[in-house]
């Protein structure tokens, strides 16, 4: 029997029951980073390197090489794009390399990584596809990873958790834990995705800088087939392809 | 407008994203050491002593103090009680002091003293008193944390809750953080008590035990008005009453 875990915070190896990824996780930024990182690659782009700070992130700075990533929302100085999928699909990033420093989404998949087998980066987005190649690389465990707001639980991400879970559920067995049941729970309370995206705190913050349609265009479910996949390190950066 | 607010897991100052409490604090830990604290008073108890960990208790040692507590699960060595409510009952603690240390609520507890005004212990027992003190202390924040089961989300925490915010929502008009909604759709989910937390994995680890008396009397909703407030220290404990 598969277990199915759902951390709906970032814990690393110094805090209070903190538990290695055994196998396999997926990482949730729902507003925005994982939905914006798949975005890019929908659009072409060859690699994702998710940067930690924003130091290692600039040190990419080079041609054909695209900065994108957010401090309170907007796009951080140097950067060329800020974090939002609605301006990724404005235009191709073919043979590009995207690299990438948010507030929340770089840091959970810095911590799946230290630990994790197999990383890869879900959203509403790509749900389904997230979740059937997680059934196929795991063995033993599923882990979804929120990434939250700023070290508070997040609305979106714990629904997504859900949305993550109800397909795990229907495909293998599991047992669940406590985060587990909570995320079911919570995705069963709403009919409409956009729902608890928009009540979220993340939401409120996007919004309080007018880009609202990043909320809807990350509330579509499965449109998209894509999964990035992590695939090795270079310095303190972590592709994705 | 109150804000309401729901921390699923205890962070100290160390932690991403901490935020200081403001206000007034609702402590649950649900299974089992606010609903046992609670019954120690209910049973006559003068005074309870939180301690952080043993070694904090066990110098308490003395004639007329009770020294109540469990690690995994089970009284540590040199204690007069473990951490159940339905042992709690067998006999009157007047004028007694109980010094209790206990995996997770107390460092819940301890947390919480750290930054807020007012400290109470609340479980599904008195969730209905607890609620009506915290309205009554607060003036701009109510919190409630959780205490989680070793550093994880407790599902049994997050319905209790979302048992609270349900009240408070009813007395006094609130804004809702991500954690306070996640909780209040946690709360109108199960229709029994009981279900939330016989699901728990903190549930799974009392019955293990063979006390699994303690959940079904830790499910019962509002039947005791006692409501333990921090009133100071003593060392490292701290006191409530």
């Amino acid at each position: 029997m598969m277990r199915l875990r759902v951390d709906v915070l970032p814990r690393g190896a110094q805090d209070l029951g903190f538990q290695p990824f055994a196998d396999t996780v997926l990482v949730v930024d729902t507003l925005r980073a994982t939905t914006t990182a798949l975005t890019y690659l929908e659009q072409g782009a060859d690699h994702l390197y998710l940067c930690p700070d924003l130091e290692t992130a600039l040190a990419f700075k080079a041609e054909g090489i695209v900065l994108a990533g957010e401090r309170n929302c907007l796009p951080p100085e140097g950067f060329d794009f800020g974090n939002s999928p609605i301006q990724a699909l404005e235009r191709r990033f073919d043979q590009q390399t995207v690299v990438m420093s948010t507030s929340n989404g770089t840091i959970a998949a810095a911590t799946a990584c230290e630990t994790g087998k197999n990383i890869i980066l879900a959203s509403l987005r790509n749900a389904h596809a997230a979740a059937r190649k997680a059934r196929e690389l795991a063995t033993e465990e599923i882990a979804v990873l929120c990434a939250g707001s700023n070290g508070r639980i997040g609305l979106e991400d714990v629904y997504t958790a859900g949305v993550l879970c109800e397909y795990l559920i229907s495909m293998t067995e599991c047992s669940l834990d406590d985060g587990a049941q909570i995320a079911l729970t919570v995705r069963r309370q709403f009919a409409d995705p956009l729902e608890p995206l928009s009540k979220s705190r993340a939401a409120e913050l996007i919004s309080n800088v007018g880009l609202e349609a990043d909320i809807a265009y990350a509330a579509e479910v499965s449109r998209s087939t894509i999964v990035p996949v992590f695939i090795g390190r270079s310095g303190n950066a972590l592709i994705f392809k």
